[in-house]
């Protein structure tokens, strides 16, 4: 399915109007079920879209592993068909919710710290350099933006290297595709950094908190609460990291003032 | 109830670390109760709370008039307790939600197009000096913004002048919090023009419709959806309102090319 789409609209500059054919994102009704029953319809960028399913069910805290799906279906409509292994009653995930402030699929349950699986095995340092690297990385890779202004992006690191990267025009999104994918391939997120263009609200924290990262680097503002519970669980949490300079809302001794030298 | 927070953080700018207090914007999880039953939590900026609920009520449909309200009380917790004259069966009003891509309390029942109040009565023009002059006015008065950089707004205008502006982390709530406020005041939106922040995505331009706006102006992207929606309602929607520039998706015989004379 296309992402973007080409359409004619008006630009005007200076004093004049020209008509032009320009590129939008498109916006598409992904709907979700679980065992034929009707979970939700999210508003996303119709990309990776099995990532976005199963990282949504894990952040919702609908599955608890991959494992707990028998099979995942992304049908003609793309809309998703996700079958478990177990029964899940739906009515009790549908109550207490929260809507939350977020671009994408922002909603959580109330939110039970004690049941956060938070690994503090690793004690994870990130250096300056590495900060500035990824952000231009991510300027650089954000094609989507680049041609239509309209999307958040997530990506997720190693200490070495990029490994995952997505775009969406929720920014709630961009993380579940990223948790999602990570489930997919079982890759462990306990070592790794997150980096969006996203604000960082308590829930795009927790959402990442939840799935064992424990950097989290935005581009965007950080809310009060992303801090307290980020300074609570110990979660190194750095905002508007622009060219050059960040700022450090937890755990300022994770980051290291250290460049890393560029091989030439 | 405080919308900032000054707390302790780290800056990091070129080569040096520097421990600051800094401004936070505050993130509210605040509580809709009708007729004592809860029906949602919305994480907002704590500011008009009241508008907030009201526009809330009135864009998910649960409410079709200010007057369906008996009475409102917001409690010492920052919670609203509404009541209605008519019972509210909440039970189909949770059904069938579709989550968006807004930030904000961005939920809304499946659309019904032929169900939206659309004033054809009024066919509003808007010049381009009127919506530069808007732009301007909108960057000096972002006052959370400016200290936080965690906020969107949106503000309403007759053809003279701003007559309202909220400012909310919530993209959605702003708009909320508009037409919360016109129906608390008995405004008609008809003749009116809405300028945002934020993105606008499907439901950002049906939350603006259904209130009865036909000109929709955004500082950010428009996507795919809005612009068929706007298309075939007759809805003016311009995009990427920046210093002298602009991109008309929709209606763009309503913007004239006329220069508003300023007073010296």
């Amino acid at each position: 399915m296309n992402v973007i789409q080409n359409m004619q609209i008006c630009k005007f500059k200076i004093d004049k109007f020209e008509d032009v054919m320009d590129e939008l994102i498109v916006e598409f009704s992904f709907e979700i079920f679980i065992n034929d029953e009707k979970l939700i319809t999210l508003m996303c960028t119709p990309s990776n879209l099995e990532c976005l399913a199963v990282g949504y069910l894990y952040s919702e805290g609908i599955i608890r592993n991959y494992s707990d799906i028998e099979e995942i279906l992304i049908n003609k409509n793309s809309n998703a068909f996700v079958y478990t292994h177990d029964k899940i009653d739906l009515t009790c995930k549908h109550s207490n919710r929260t809507k939350t402030s977020g671009c994408g699929n922002g909603s959580m349950s109330d939110i039970e710290f004690e049941k956060l699986n938070i690994s503090h095995n690793i004690d994870l340092n990130i250096s300056v350099g590495k900060i500035a690297e990824m952000e231009n990385s991510l300027m650089k890779m954000s094609g989507l933006f680049n041609r239509t202004g309209g999307v958040h992006n997530s990506s997720l690191w190693d200490l070495n290297e990029m490994i995952m990267f997505h775009e969406d025009i929720g920014r709630h999104n961009t993380v579940d595709k990223i948790i999602g994918e990570a489930l997919i391939k079982d890759i462990d997120l306990s070592d790794k950094i997150i980096f969006t263009s996203g604000r960082i609200s308590s829930e795009m924290l927790i959402k990442s908190v939840k799935a064992g990262i424990t950097i989290v680097i935005s581009r965007s503002a950080v809310t009060v609460k992303a801090k307290e519970i980020a300074d609570k669980l110990g979660i190194t949490l750095i905002g508007f990291s622009r060219k050059n300079r960040f700022n450090i809302y937890s755990d300022k001794n994770s980051v290291v003032n250290m460049k890393i030298e560029k091989d030439v």
